[in-house]
């Protein structure tokens, strides 16, 4: 099913690898996982990622030197993983160079922007097509690809928890656990290890939090205060709205966390049955029906009135 | 390799199945199983488990009926399931009755109280092995069982993040997600679902969350007034102190909880190389290296000096 794709990395030498901004544990697991591959085929690999990596990730860029080389105009192909639209690759300029253009992902809103497209929305990472070329490619998954590989899929499956988790999933992570890797410290770097800011930011998150329309609502403030006093880091703030949502009998969880005096972003999570992304939407955001979050602006108590009336008509 | 085992469910046709007291998923999850697979063979079974059951585990007591029936000296043989001592059992006395007792489980130091031991140390959960066991018997894996086993083995990789997790595990689970089954709804129950009253409890602790010792001690204090303002449930405080020990840095988590006044509960975690279980046990204690705890009485502040003195000499 890669032949394509195979061929056309038999038949050409040089590749830069690339991915989308702000790359996660998938981006780059699966970008690495191939580079090394293509190495063992005696290939000249480019990596053009982006540095602004966090440092739950180090332990990924630790395997292999992620070219500064900023040669990267002489190639002959460019490989783009995880990325479904041109515009969001980073530094998406250097590609036009490119004679040809593979772009391999797993986001069924793909824009099929290379010369060859492979898509595979059942996915659920790009890791795990990555781990069916690099096979098809007849080499050898070794050690550091599997810890490449691994990272790639238990990121976007949220360690193996979203919907997106198959049968083939665990299937291709029975045979990456085959070579000597460790998936506890692997796991234990991408979800068990917190700065000491985001865990005093969790304590201020929680007290702030109150649940509204016989608990469907739960609601929580972060102001600049709270961040200031913990001395927060942007990435702190991440995943905080969970634990709103996840209360039993919530629907609904808002974070609304100040920007700046007046200014507030709102973030909105929801179980089963209500559209969040349409009431950002109607509030200038956007997002998914799960998932979704906007700017507002004014008087904090005015603000949540106005979310408290819009979200309990849809309670 | 389950010969003995299988040649003896096969001749007999009564069973009782049971386990350890307070049950977990691997527990009750492995016996719902296995009964249901000895039900398809046209057995009696009785599942003698212990009905103290949290919330958690709900959607498999719905598959199938936890026998009430309390006619339980009518049987051929005992099969009991992840649970290493005979004195652990729920109502051990019944089980004497039996002509035949199967001992099945994974933990290494089981102590073969059984006619027939099958103790496998490498399998991540009791639900691994019982797996294993239905297919020689067999018996198709349908959809409860598949659900059923499914929860045993997540929860005793801890979401497949333990050091228990093996390639193996990953295959078995390969294949039950070939069953109309949905993982993500077990993971939302067994790991992502908290009442409020926890929520809240998280707050009150990460407010009390102290470090020291240049960040490798931290320290959570939970006290009476805590539980009472956000109305505690005992299963409330379990895994707070992760909170602890998760931080970058932290090499001892201590959580101390009022249990009345001038009792105190005391739990110790650590990550590398602090044998916590020594300073338990100096302390009247006791547990593992990375997992203990003991009972203090007295003055608060003194017990805390205490304790920071106790850490500091071996940090």
């Amino acid at each position: 099913m890669f032949k394509e794709i195979t061929n056309t990395i038999k038949k050409y030498n040089s590749f830069i690898i690339t991915s989308h901004v702000s790359p996660d544990g998938d981006a780059l697991g699966s970008s690495i996982a191939l580079g090394l591959a293509l190495k063992k085929l005696g290939k000249k690999v480019i990596y053009n990622i982006d540095p602004s990596l966090g440092d739950k990730l180090s332990f990924l860029t630790d395997i292999t030197q992620l070219s500064p080389n900023k040669n990267i105009n002489k190639y002959d192909v460019a490989i783009c993983l995880d990325c479904s639209d041109i515009n969001h690759l980073y530094d998406s300029n250097s590609i036009k160079h490119g004679e040809q253009i593979i772009n391999i992902d797993h986001h069924i809103n793909n824009h099929r922007y290379g010369s060859i497209n492979f898509i595979d929305s059942k996915a659920g990472a790009t890791g795990e097509i990555i781990y069916d070329l690099i096979k098809q490619l007849g080499v050898d998954v070794d050690k550091d690809m599997a810890i490449a590989l691994y990272t790639a899929i238990v990121t976007d499956t949220g360690g193996f928890k979203y919907s997106n988790t198959t049968s083939r999933t665990h299937l291709i992570t029975s045979e990456l656990l085959k070579l000597p890797i460790s998936p506890w410290k692997i796991n234990k770097k991408l979800f068990d290890e917190h700065s000491k800011s985001k865990i005093f930011l969790i304590g201020k998150a929680m007290n702030s939090l109150r649940l509204y329309f016989n608990g469907k609502l739960a609601l929580i403030q972060i102001d600049l205060n709270d961040l200031e006093e913990v001395g927060a880091t942007p990435g702190d703030i991440e995943g905080i709205i969970n634990y709103g949502r996840d209360i039993i009998g919530v629907e609904v969880a808002v974070l609304i966390k100040e920007n700046k005096p007046g200014e507030y972003k709102v973030g909105f999570r929801s179980n089963e049955y209500i559209d969040v992304g349409e009431i950002a939407l109607s509030l200038g955001g956007g997002g998914h029906i799960r998932a979704s979050g906007c700017t507002m602006r004014g008087n904090i108590d005015d603000i949540i009135e106005q979310l408290k009336e819009i979200i309990s008509k849809k309670l």
